[in-house]
C-alpha cells in the first residue's frame, strides 16, 4: 500500500518508518523539522503524501488538525486512519469526551473521507518492541473502530503488519470509550513505575 | 477479612462467592429476592453487612446507590470498593463522565469512607474462569483506583485473591478514564461475537 503520513512526530515518525519496514510504500510529511522528515524517508507536503495514498495516517497534536487538513487538500474518498486524541493545549486532559470523540469530530471536518480511530490507545516507546516481536505466537492487541467495513479492513491490515492483533471495537463512536481508555494507558505508562513500554491485550477465555 | 456485599446481583453475588471460596467471610445484602441471599450464604441488612467489614464491595446499580448507602448508615472508615458504573437508567451510557466519575461522585456521598475504585472493568461472566485459573503464571490484569493507600492495599489483595493481578491506576480520579474503559469492554463483551468472558493484560515489555 502506499500510506501517507500526516504529522511526522513521535507516533508519525515512528508508525511510517514501521509502515516502510513491513514493506508499504510511505509518505511523510509535517514536521516542525525538515531535517527530521529527510531522516525519515521519502517526504513531501501534505498534499504530495495524501496524493495517490491508499491510506492516510493523522498523527498531529489536536491543536494542528485543521492546518494540516486544509494543507492536505481534498480528501475525498480516503481512508484517514487517526491517532490524532483531542487533547487540550496543554496535554493535561481532552476537549472532546463523553457526548462526542476527536474521532467524530475529525469525521465531521473531513466528511468525504473514510475516518477509522486506531494506534492512539498505545504508546509510541512500546511500537518498535511490538514491531520486533512481530513473529511472536503472542501479540499485544489493538482496539480500532470506524464506521466504513472496507477502510477498516485497511487499518486492521496496518495494524497486523505493526506487530499488532487487531480488535474491531466497533462503530466511531465506541471512540468516546477508547480515547479515555488512552488517558488510562498514559497514565499506567507515564505515571507508574514501570515505564512507558506499555501494551495491552484482550482475551477471551474459553469455558 | 471479613466483607460486606452490598448488591448481591451478578458482579456482588459473584465476587462475594469469590472471596468466600478465598477464606474470607463475606455477608451478602441487598438483593431482589430473599431467595437468592439464602442461596449465597451468610447474609443480612446492608446495616449488618457493614457491621465489622474490613471492606464493604458496593454491586448495586448506580440508580440505587443512595438508598444502600442510606440503609447501611454509618460508614465512616470503611473501605468501599465499588464497581457500580454511573449507569443511567437503560445502561445505555454514563450519567457522569469526563468531568467527574461514579467513583468521585461516590466519594462524595460517603466522605467519611475510603472510596477505591476495582473489579468494574471485567463482565460478571468472566470471574468464576479466572478464579479458577488463579494459579497460572499469567492473570489477567484489574486496574484499581483511590486516594487512600490503606484501603488500595485491602482492593489490591481482594484482586489478587480473585484471581487478578492488580494494576494501580493511581489516584480515585482516574476512574474518569476507567468507567469509560468499561464501556468499551462491555462492547468487545457482549457487542462483539467472541463472548463475554472476555478479561484484559496490560504488559510492560522491557528492552
Amino acid at each position: 500500500m502506499r500510506i501517507g503520513i500526516l504529522g511526522s512526530g513521535l507516533m508519525g515518525g515512528k508508525l511510517g518508518t514501521i509502515f516502510a519496514r513491513a514493506g508499504h510504500e510511505v509518505v511523510f510529511s509535517y514536521s516542525h523539522s525538515t531535517e527530521k522528515l529527510k531522516k525519515l524517508g521519502r517526504h513531501g507536503t501534505p498534499r504530495e503524501a495524501v496524493q495517490e495514498a491508499d491510506a492516510v495516517l493523522l498523527a498531529v497534536h489536536w491543536s494542528r488538525v485543521d492546518d494540516v487538513l486544509h494543507q492536505a487538500g481534498d480528501m475525498s474518498g480516503k481512508v484517514i486512519v487517526s491517532c490524532s486524541l483531542p487533547m487540550n493545549a496543554d496535554d493535561t486532559g481532552l476537549v472532546i469526551a463523553h457526548t462526542s470523540s476527536g474521532a467524530e469530530e475529525l469525521a465531521k471536518k473531513a466528511p468525504k473521507a473514510r475516518v477509522v480511530s486506531a494506534f492512539g490507545t498505545v504508546p509510541s516507546e512500546v511500537l518498535f518492541d511490538v514491531f520486533e516481536r512481530r513473529r511472536n505466537a503472542t501479540k499485544p492487541s489493538l482496539v480500532y473502530c470506524g464506521d466504513d467495513s472496507k477502510s477498516k479492513k485497511i487499518a486492521a491490515q496496518l495494524i497486523r503488519d505493526a506487530g499488532f492483533d487487531p480488535v474491531d471495537a466497533g462503530p466511531l463512536r465506541i471512540a468516546r470509550y477508547t480515547e479515555p481508555f488512552t488517558l488510562l494507558i498514559a497514565q499506567l505508562a507515564y505515571e507508574g513505575n514501570k515505564g512507558p513500554e506499555l501494551a495491552y491485550r484482550f482475551d477471551w477465555l474459553g469455558k
